[in-house]
């Protein structure tokens, strides 16, 4: 088959591989209709050393089950299938608290001897655990593209807000205007939050984010941004702020608009190690800073009802579609901003 | 009047100040019967540069209200009362969701024109925020020691277990066994807690810590005490990690023993800016970092009837008595641990 590697910054390519088969007999294979790229995938792409090997790649996937090990009971070749970002047995004390991606025997796509979404299939472990079969809906819908934001985007916005408590009663910052972010002011609306000030400086994004429930946006940044944000709350900031970036400027705007006593979320996966979290920043206004990877697989019952009965639409953060062997360009396309997120139809 | 005031590191000295009076509508001046020395005045007094003028002390007392503005409703001439360590209106939006310590009005003792608490008197502005009347206790009452608690630790303690939500269904992990810890004990068992695991090294106080509710103790520190705590819990950690020291090694540890998806609950005065919250520590298990300065007005009414009826004593922190001219000893007892708690009778 053909599957998308990773062989260093900048250097993608759509090669052959053997095809997945069952290894298992907790396995399935699922054949890919629709995968994705992650904002997650551009920091290896920036960083990541040249290799002789590459790296399978993608972790957001939905597919039609092909062939399932002996022991795979919950679905069963022809199911359409929405894939989370870590697979999970579904059965220990993690997975039944709702943390899948701390599963005592689960893992993450594109490690060991588990391929990625990127590709014409995947072996899925666990499968049991780790996939959602979806009746009813087959592979020319056009609920594809939202279905496949619970993979990852849809849940982790949903998980910034849960983790920060967004209720009605809150007011909610969301840093950052990509696809996460974007799912993030989707979520803090659907959780009730009456004011959602959205900080981002692409107005095609802001605009979708105004649409999906932002009240406010605010396209500065720094001292200049946090001041506007203030502004807009009494000089107080707001009681939670969803920080979907991960860079230490955007670590540092989410102290400057969180008010005493809130709470910071992370979902941006952090590029930095230490941060201040002292008397002045965290401590003396008693902030609770909180998020981490959403256990997306969690989050998929809850949320696919609004899908499915069209009360959101989270698939229009896809701006553009390319086939799998296009995938280098679609890297690309999300490096330079030209593309918001890209679905890849293999 | 005596009162207590610090002139540099480890130079406390008992000195004439003039009496305090009613200065606005909305003060009261209350002679001090009780008060005692806190283990964050220890901070001061190992690094305070050495001035000429001093710096009133304490931030903990009971007293006998001797004075009220015109303006002052709730307590009255004779009224014995509780002062909160931070003062504070009562009425604002912070103060209304219990978050005292940010008031829009409030402060601190010792700052600007308002004394501490190791003193003959203080004058306690918006007192009708601040002061807690407990009618039917006289000044010789056996409960003071316990009532005193409520000025801070065991409000403290109990806001370390309230953010880092303890229930019958978490384990805990309380680091530090100062009389912070120790009421951070205290409030897990309070709070239901089952397993409540005490790290600290002096076995005067762990065994005070057991009789509040400890179920083990673990006095290893660094990778041996992280590893006990590990043993002790089938290898996860805790759910809840309270942590009442606030140096950087007492956060390493708290980073050590915190079960995945749990909380770290800080009421230790941070002596550090920055610390590590990246993917290895806080963000890859979903660990939630939450706490700060205890808004002990707010919970005066949840914890009083208990120790009004008995069921617990926390005044068993205080294992010094001392008069008030003795103060600059019950710093070094203090500070050289053969006190956990001074009390100070002025």
């Amino acid at each position: 088959m053909r599957a998308a590697y990773m062989y260093g910054a900048g250097d993608v390519r759509v090669i052959d591989v053997p095809d997945p088969a069952v290894k298992h007999p907790t396995d399935a294979v699922v054949r890919v209709i629709r995968s994705c790229i992650c904002g997650s995938d551009l920091h290896p792409y920036h960083n990541k050393p040249a290799t002789g090997e590459g790296t399978s790649m993608g972790h957001e996937f939905l597919g039609i089950v092909q062939d399932t090990g002996p022991e795979v009971g919950t679905v069963k070749p022809g199911d359409l299938v929405i894939a989370p970002f870590a697979w999970s047995d579904g059965t220990c004390d993690f997975c039944r608290e709702g943390l899948q991606t701390s599963c005592r025997h689960g893992g993450f796509w594109n490690a060991g001897d588990v391929g990625g979404g990127q590709a014409e299939a995947v072996r899925v472990p666990l499968a049991d655990g780790t996939l959602v079969p979806v009746p009813g809906i087959d592979e020319n819908s056009p609920l594809l593209p939202s279905l496949l934001t619970l993979s990852d985007v849809y849940g982790t916005g949903h998980h910034a807000a849960v983790k920060g408590r967004v209720t009605p009663r809150t007011t909610v910052t969301v840093i950052g205007d990509g696809a996460v972010g974007l799912m993030a002011v989707l979520s803090a609306k659907r959780l009730g939050a009456e004011q959602i000030i959205l900080m981002g400086r692409h107005t095609d994004r802001t605009d979708l984010g105004r649409e999906f429930g932002a009240t406010d946006v605010v396209a500065a940044r720094g001292a200049e941004g946090i001041a506007e944000v203030r502004d807009l709350t009494g000089g107080d900031g707001t009681h939670v702020v969803l920080e979907a970036v991960g860079h230490m400027p955007a670590y540092e705007q989410a102290l400057g608009v969180v008010r005493a006593g809130g709470t910071i979320s992370r979902v941006g996966v952090p590029q930095y190690e230490q941060a201040p979290v002292g008397f002045s920043t965290l401590f003396g206004p008693n902030i609770t800073l909180t998020g981490g990877p959403a256990p997306a697989r969690a989050y998929i019952s809850t949320l696919l009802p609004d899908i499915l009965d069209g009360t959101v639409n989270p698939g229009k953060v896809f701006d553009q579609q390319i086939s799998l062997d296009q995938t280098p360009a679609g890297y690309q396309a999300m490096d330079n901003r030209s593309a918001l997120k890209v679905l890849i139809r293999p």
